[in-house]
Parts: structure tokens; C-alpha cells; sequence
């Protein structure tokens, strides 16, 4: 009585890379995933007869494939033929494969997928993707890894108020980066740590994009406030619809590189240190958050402050952790841990796959 | 194309009675949820035709009917012939229908419960449940308010292991009346508040079992660590196989009433404070914890000594809390909310009825 699906894989960079080799280290299970397409930017694997894929070297098949890279109506229309129930796992970040949801979810074909781009744009888009696939025969879509990666937020939320549950606030850290850059920073025990010097540290670590600027403009963060406050019923038209506090001062917006900004960023340093100081004053610490509050309707992206003793102060690494107060979780419902990172990333994504195959294979 | 099942409750107490009002408020959604029966222990209301009760009044009618409490196998034979994929929700904490679910899951039947006695009696009992699950036309069978009411806990740690992650240790507080207990007496501003006024207290708000004992004997929490531990793949026998930290003083296990257990328990105050007092020396505060460590294969519900700057240590009210770390997160996944009451646990309940309806529906 085994079920069989067919799995259609865009992108394999780091998580893409992650994903297929979980996916191969779950099989066989009492699920067949069939792999019928792997493809990037620039290559493709295809399997034109639906059988599955061999993926024991899938890595250097793809670097010898000869297959040129394929555009998205080509796969659209490869994938509408399957002969079984298919999932399109899209591993890019790339906005025009998610403007392409609506399409596929109309053809039935379902989407797991951590690319937040789908989710965060324009509301049209979000509502254009969920009315598919609410019509009859339209494709299921899940997204877990688009907040928090393999952390169980949005799945979570959705059952919530699935079952009747409110929600009334949402509060998180979820920018892996910025969680690191506040929590070595802004600490309980006194420190003299210079922003600037930890936003170097935190670069040297790899822990930011190749310009740093990319995560401290604030706008991941806004992403993903955006995809949790429409979860909760807020109809948030994008994520620069609502204040969002960049920590990139106004004059270093401008310079033309990351290495330039980083060396004059510590010019802003006494700026910085003097809300740390202000803060330190009340006993509380600065966290870089997002925030939801439903019945006034208002998003935000902030620096916060909170009292030693709140579960943000204590927070270590690059942990990502989401508050979520509802009618039934008065005291809220915390959840807490790795938010970004190939392995956890991919397990968030393969196991919306798996509930996607539970539910339509064949 | 709305799907359709039948739904068998079992129970109506507190969880049950908040779990069919929940499943009122939900429909109508895409799924047609058929409720063909409710027993208690007393009562019974039934559509033999299988057609769905009215549940408008399903209280009164409930109290009205003259219908008497049905035996097990007569529900069984009643929902094998049902004409839909069939359901069973038991909001009982009953052990004869526990040791039930293996006949009704050979038989189609899925399962959706808060009911540990199943999953933390006998291993033996675990194995036929889950062996019959994955035979080929067995039923479903999901837990999630087995440990933490609606806590996302244990279908996310079973989808952590799907994706091929490997649970290293699990660490948590699993009773909110222990919760509440321990943070009121150990907390990490100094407080004088003495261990048995704090029992009482928890017993006058109705924190408590009517006989205290039957919290602070710890089985409860051994139920919930044996579930826990044997997804993580430990074979656990019993709830009693395992060193399980009893919180009765010796001399008040056999006095006869709770009332007389409360009387007594200020001449053990001493001694706990003395437990207290050394905690709080090296900045750390107790807290009543199970745990899982796979690798040495241990299981054990006791007293654990935390770090101020531990999140069990900043723990309000009675909230449960968990951290798991496997090998993808090192930093351990932390959850923490309410881990009891009615309404979350039927929310619990119920998200895992429509994950069951989602996936077997007709
Ligand atoms: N990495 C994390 O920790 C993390 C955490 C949470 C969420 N995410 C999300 O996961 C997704 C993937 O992240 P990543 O770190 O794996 O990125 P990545 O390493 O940059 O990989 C992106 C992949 O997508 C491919 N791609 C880009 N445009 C494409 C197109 N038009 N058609 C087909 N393939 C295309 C790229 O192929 P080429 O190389 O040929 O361009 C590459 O294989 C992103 O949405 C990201 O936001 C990542
Ligand atoms: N309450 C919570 O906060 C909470 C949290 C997590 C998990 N749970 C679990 O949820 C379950 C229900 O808890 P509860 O608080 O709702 O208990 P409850 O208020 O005592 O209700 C128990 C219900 O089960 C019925 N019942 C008992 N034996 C039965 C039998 N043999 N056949 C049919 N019905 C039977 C009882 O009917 P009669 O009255 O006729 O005997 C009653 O309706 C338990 O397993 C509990 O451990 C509860």
C-alpha cells in the first residue's frame, strides 16, 4: 500500500544541496519520492519519461548534464503531464519562480519550499497562491522554512487557528545574524563590546551576507513579520508597508561597498553605545525583533528592549526564538532555536514534503 | 471536493466537552467531520446509520439519552462497518481502552488522543499499536497532547527523526503543577516560601490532583519521559522501569488521606530547604525535570539544578517547557508554554484529527 510522488527540485545550493541528500538518506520509506527534475540557474536533469532520477551521484550528473537550463513555463508544462500527484520544491530565492505559484498550484501540483519571496511580496501574490490552492483540485502549499527554517512556527500557527485559537501578539528574533550580533552586544553581565566590532566579528564568521548591510537593513526580518502577520489575519500589502528600522546609519547607506561601510561604521559606535547604556540602566537589554499585534493591526521592525529575566535576554548564538500570545496561550507560547543553516533548513522543507506526500500521493 | 470522515469521541470531560465545541466552531471548512458517536463512561449517544449527530445541543442530549455506555468491542464492530475512513478521539485516561487501540488500528480505524496510558504502559502495547499502524490499511495513530497538551512536541520531534536527524538528549518540564511548585519556591530573586505552603497553595488554586500525592509521586512526568524517549528509540519496558525521583516523603507515602499528607508535609520543610539553600549558593535554582540521553540509554524523572541564566530557571506560572538537541540542533529546540488545560489540549487533539481527516478523508 506504499504511495508514490513525483518531486520536481529547483535550486541546489546550500539547502537545495541538503534537501536532496536527506531526501536520499530517508529512502525507501513507505513513500516513493520520485525525483523527475533537479535544476539551477544554469543546468537541469530531467527525467522526460517520469521515471525517477538516480541519485546516487546526482551532484556530478548535474555539473556533466548537458541539458541547458529550463524556463519555468517549460517545467510548468513538463510537470502538469506527470502521471503521479507532484511537488515542486523550490530551493531558490528567486522572485520569478514565486510569482510562478499560482500556476503550478492551479495545475494541482503542490509546493513545499523555504523561499520567503512567495509569501513577503506583494499581498496580491500571497492571495493569488492560497485561492489556488483552495479551489478545487489546486495544489497544497507549504512554506515551514520560510520563518525560522526547520523550527515548527508556521505549520504550528496555522493549526492554531486552524482549531479555533486567536492570536493576539507575535514577537520574535528571526534573523539568525542579527540574533548574533544583539546577543554578543547587548549582554546581561556588563560588556564593552563596540557594535562595529562585533558586526566584523559576525562578517569574519560568516554569519552575514557578503555585505552586511544585506542583513542590518532590516528587511529579512520584515519578510518574515510580514508572512506571520498574515497568518494571523493582518493584511499586510508588503514588507515595506510597515515601519522598519534599519540599523544601517543614513550616511553609510549610500557608500559603495560593504568593506567601506564596515570600516566607517565605527564612527556610529558612541550613537549605538548610548542606547546600550540606556538600557543597561533599566536592567534590560536591546534585541533586533520583529513584532505583530493584531487587534491595532500594526507590524514592526525594532530594536526592542527587555528585562533581564525575559527568555530574549538569555537568548545564545544565533538562535532565532518567536513569542506567540493567543486567547488560549495568555502566557505565551515560546519557541526557540536554529533559525537558518543548510541541514535544519532543508529538514523544515523535506518535512513539509512528507506531509504533502501523506496527503496526495497515489 | 471536500473530504469526509467519521468520528468516534470517547469522553466527554473537560478535554473531551472543549473538543467537541472546538470541532463545532471549525466546521463547516473542506473537510466534512461527522461525528457518528459520543460515549462517557455512563452514556452513550449513537447514529447507527452513520449519519452525522446533531451536535447543537450535544450536551443536553447526552445527559438525556437512555442509550447505556457502550462496550469496546461493540464500538469496534459499530465503526468497522462505518462507510467513511473512521476516526476514534479518546479523551478518556482510560487503561482498557489504551490497551484497545491495537484491535481498532488493524481495522482501519485511525486514532487521535491525549490519553498517555497507551504509549507509556507496557512496550509491548507501544509495539502492537505502531506495528499495526504501518500494516498495510492500518490506521493513523496521533498523540500530540499525550506530552505538553498542544505543544508542538511530539509530532515535530517524530518529523525531526523522518528527516533523518538523531536525537541526542531531551530535558524537560512535563507538569504544570510541578512547574508552578518549583517556580514559586526556587526562584532566583531569594524568597522564603516554604515547600509544603507552596503545595498547599497549588492544591487551593486546583493546580493539583485532589490527592497531591498523585502529582508529586512523579508518575506522571515518568509517562511522559517514556513516550518521549521511546520515539527518540530507546526501549523503554514501563514508567517504572527507570529511576523515577518520588517528591512524597518516605513517612507520608502510606498515611491514608491527602489531607493528612498536607498536615504532615511542613516537618519535611526543612529538608527541602536545605536542597533549596545549596542551589541557590552556586547561583542555580531546582527545578523537576525528565529526561532522555540516548546515547548512555538513560531515563529519569528527578530534581535538576539549573544555572540562573538558564531558561528553565526564568519558567512562569506553570508552563512546561522542553529542549531537545539532536545532531542538527546542537543548541538545543526549545519549547515552552502551557502544557495544560482543557482548551489547549483539545486544540491539540483536534489539530491532529484534521492532519488524520487531511490524509485519509474520502
Ligand atoms: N541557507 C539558509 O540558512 C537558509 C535559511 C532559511 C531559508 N533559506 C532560504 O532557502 C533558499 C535557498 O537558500 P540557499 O542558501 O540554498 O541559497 P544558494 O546557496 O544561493 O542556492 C540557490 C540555488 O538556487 C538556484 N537558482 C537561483 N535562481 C534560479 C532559477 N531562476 N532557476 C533555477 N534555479 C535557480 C541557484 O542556481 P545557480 O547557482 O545556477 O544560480 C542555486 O542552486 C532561499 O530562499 C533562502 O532564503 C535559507
Ligand atoms: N485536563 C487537562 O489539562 C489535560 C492535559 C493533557 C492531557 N489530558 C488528558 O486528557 C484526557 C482527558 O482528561 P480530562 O481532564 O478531560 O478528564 P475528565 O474530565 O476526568 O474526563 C474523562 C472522561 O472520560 C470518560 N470515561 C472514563 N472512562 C471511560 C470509559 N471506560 N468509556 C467511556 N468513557 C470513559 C468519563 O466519563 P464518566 O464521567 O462517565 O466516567 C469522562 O467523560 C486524559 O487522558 C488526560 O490525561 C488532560
Amino acid at each position: 500500500m506504499s504511495k508514490s510522488v513525483n518531486i520536481a527540485i529547483i535550486g541546489a545550493g546550500l539547502v537545495g544541496s541538503a534537501f536532496i541528500n536527506q531526501l536520499k538518506s530517508i529512502s525507501p520509506s513507505s513513500i516513493n519520492y520520485n525525483v523527475v527534475l533537479i535544476a539551477t540557474g544554469s543546468k537541469a536533469l530531467i527525467s522526460k519519461e517520469y521515471s525517477p532520477l538516480d541519485l546516487s551521484a546526482w551532484d556530478s550528473s548535474l555539473k556533466a548534464s548537458t541539458s541547458a537550463a529550463l524556463a519555468i513555463p517549460e517545467i510548468l508544462a513538463f510537470l502538469s503531464k506527470s502521471p503521479l500527484p507532484t511537488i515542486l520544491v523550490d530551493n531558490t530565492s528567486n522572485a520569478d519562480w514565486a510569482a510562478a505559484y499560482p500556476s503550478f498550484v492551479k495545475s494541482g501540483i503542490s509546493i513545499a519550499t523555504p523561499n520567503k519571496k512567495a509569501f513577503s511580496s506583494d499581498l496580491d501574490l500571497w492571495n493569488q497562491i492560497f485561492d489556488a490552492s483552495s479551489a478545487p483540485n489546486g495544489g497544497l502549499v507549504y512554506h515551514e522554512a520560510s520563518v525560522g527554517a526547520g523550527l515548527p512556527i508556521i505549520n504550528n500557527l496555522k493549526e492554531q487557528i486552524q482549531t479555533g485559537d486567536k492570536v493576539e501578539s507575535i514577537e520574535g528574533i528571526f534573523s539568525g545574524t542579527l540574533s548574533y550580533i544583539f546577543n554578543e552586544w547587548s549582554t546581561i553581565a556588563p560588556n564593552d563590546a563596540k557594535f562595529s566590532d562585533v558586526v566584523k566579528v559576525a562578517k569574519e564568521l560568516g554569519y552575514t551576507e557578503p555585505d552586511p548591510r544585506d542583513d542590518l537593513n532590516g528587511l529579512d526580518v520584515a519578510r518574515k513579520v510580514t508572512i506571520l502577520a498574515r497568518i494571523a489575519g493582518l493584511e499586510v500589502q508588503s514588507p515595506t508597508s510597515f515601519s522598519v528600522h534599519s540599523l544601517i546609519p543614513k550616511p553609510l547607506e549610500s557608500v559603495s561597498s560593504g568593506a567601506e561601510y564596515l570600516e566607517r561604521l565605527p564612527e556610529f559606535d558612541d550613537e549605538m553605545k548610548k542606547l546600550k547604556d540606556e538600557a543597561a540602566s533599566e536592567n534590560k537589554v536591546l534585541r533586533f525583533i520583529g513584532k505583530v499585534d493584531v487587534p491595532t493591526k500594526t507590524v514592526s521592525v525594532e530594536i526592542g528592549k527587555y528585562d533581564f529575566s525575559h527568555s530574549f535576554a538569555s537568548l545564545k548564538g544565533s538562535d532565532n526564538v518567536v513569542s506567540i500570545k493567543t486567547a488560549r496561550y495568555q502566557n505565551p507560547l515560546v519557541i526557540q532555536g536554529a533559525g537558518a543553516g543548510a541541514e535544519v533548513t532543508a529538514a523544515g522543507v523535506l518535512a513539509d514534503v512528507i506531509k504533502v506526500a501523506q496527503r496526495v500521493g497515489a
